[in-house]
């Protein structure tokens, strides 16, 4: 049996790791079943096999994998069929778009929704998010969110280069999607999951491609249970 | 025969497009000879028969092609051996990479070598590319230059996914170097043959892999001319 193990809120049905659903929309694309093992903050214990202490972890039938870039690079080379990177180059690119949407995206977002993740999860796991991303911040949660509609147009400054990349080609991977699209998307898939707040524009082309990656599989993303 | 059209200082064997030193290493990638033609910015009528303002332009035995990318597919295209890219994913990851590294890295080092570019130029295209310049920046060549000390901590910044790519593997390509390498590289190169400014601290692993882009192909970016 395929798991992936993935991080949820006080209800167990609302998964909000964006390195989660980069490999949720990778594990689709690749057309493989997998069931999801919720884990929390606090209890990460099911982790342990892969040696890890993030998620995602993927458990392939008794091969253990952690880290969702590692994971996609493992789906890949197990599973050729419908490629994500199609090459050795391609791979290559991906660990900088990767760092790329970890640095401007996953960094920009996360004192926008820090408040509001705080609000999806159970007491015992919150108050650990708590005191251990206020730390991070350097203030209360609710203060870095607080800065979010002053800090809204400098992270769409940012995204500048995907904006330019989509009105030049449907997806960041050419004319179809493929990783580099669900590293972006999952990224976002968390500030929906958590947060009502809007990031981008209706007129956002961002917008647009959010939209139809949302319908993919079936409309598989936009059914996820939001956590509000 | 072919022809890349480049753009050239007072001195004509001063070549510091970052746009045609992309163009100039993915032709030694694929072990193509070409024939460099000086282009000034107040004389691009040779550019026409490709219907473009900008270098690079180049002539492939009469077939016209335009802009740096658009270049490097059809080189891949025309020529698939020693592949820049590998495949269509590749491909369209790519134009979200040449849109992060316009996005940060050429417009992080404009203002810091603007006067220096300004230094290599003769009187006529000088004057242009002053009165033109200034209006963009809003500012005089000299002034925007000033602020580069202050502002190197900021650019060093925005490399941050650049280095942690090359922290993980030696290229930005995985284990070898393509396009997404020559597009960082032929921009630094516009910066190196421009100014003596020095942007990457020693320690900085983009420093070290600088240091090898210029060794490839014995030595040719190494060997260019500087513009001092």
């Amino acid at each position: 049996m395929r798991q992936l193990f993935e991080l949820c809120g006080r209800d167990e049905e609302v998964r909000f790791s964006p390195y989660v659903w980069r490999i949720r929309m990778a594990m689709k694309h690749k057309g493989l079943d997998f069931e999801g093992v919720a884990v929390r903050f606090l209890n990460k214990q099911p982790l342990e096999s892969a040696q890890s202490k993030t998620v995602p972890v993927l458990n392939d039938d008794g091969t253990w994998v952690k880290d969702s870039f590692d994971i996609a690079l493992y789906l890949e080379k197990t599973y050729p069929d419908a490629p994500l990177f199609g090459g050795a180059i391609a791979e290559g690119q991906a660990r900088l778009l990767n760092a790329f949407i970890d640095n401007t995206v996953v960094r920009g977002i996360f004192p926008m929704i820090v408040a509001d993740i705080h609000a999806r999860l159970d007491e015992k796991n919150g108050a650990y998010f708590r005191e251990t991303r206020e730390k991070f911040l350097g203030c209360s949660l609710e203060e870095a969110q607080a800065g979010r509609d002053a800090a809204l147009p400098k992270l769409r400054a940012a995204l500048t280069p995907i904006r330019h990349t989509l009105m030049a080609q449907p997806f960041l991977s050419g004319d179809a999607p493929a990783w580099a699209d669900y590293c972006l998307f999952g990224t976002l898939m968390w500030a929906r999951i958590a947060s009502d707040f809007e990031l981008l524009g209706e007129d956002d082309p961002i917008h647009e491609w959010r939209e139809g990656m949302l319908d993919m599989f079936d409309g598989y993303a936009r059914a996820a249970k939001l956590g509000y």
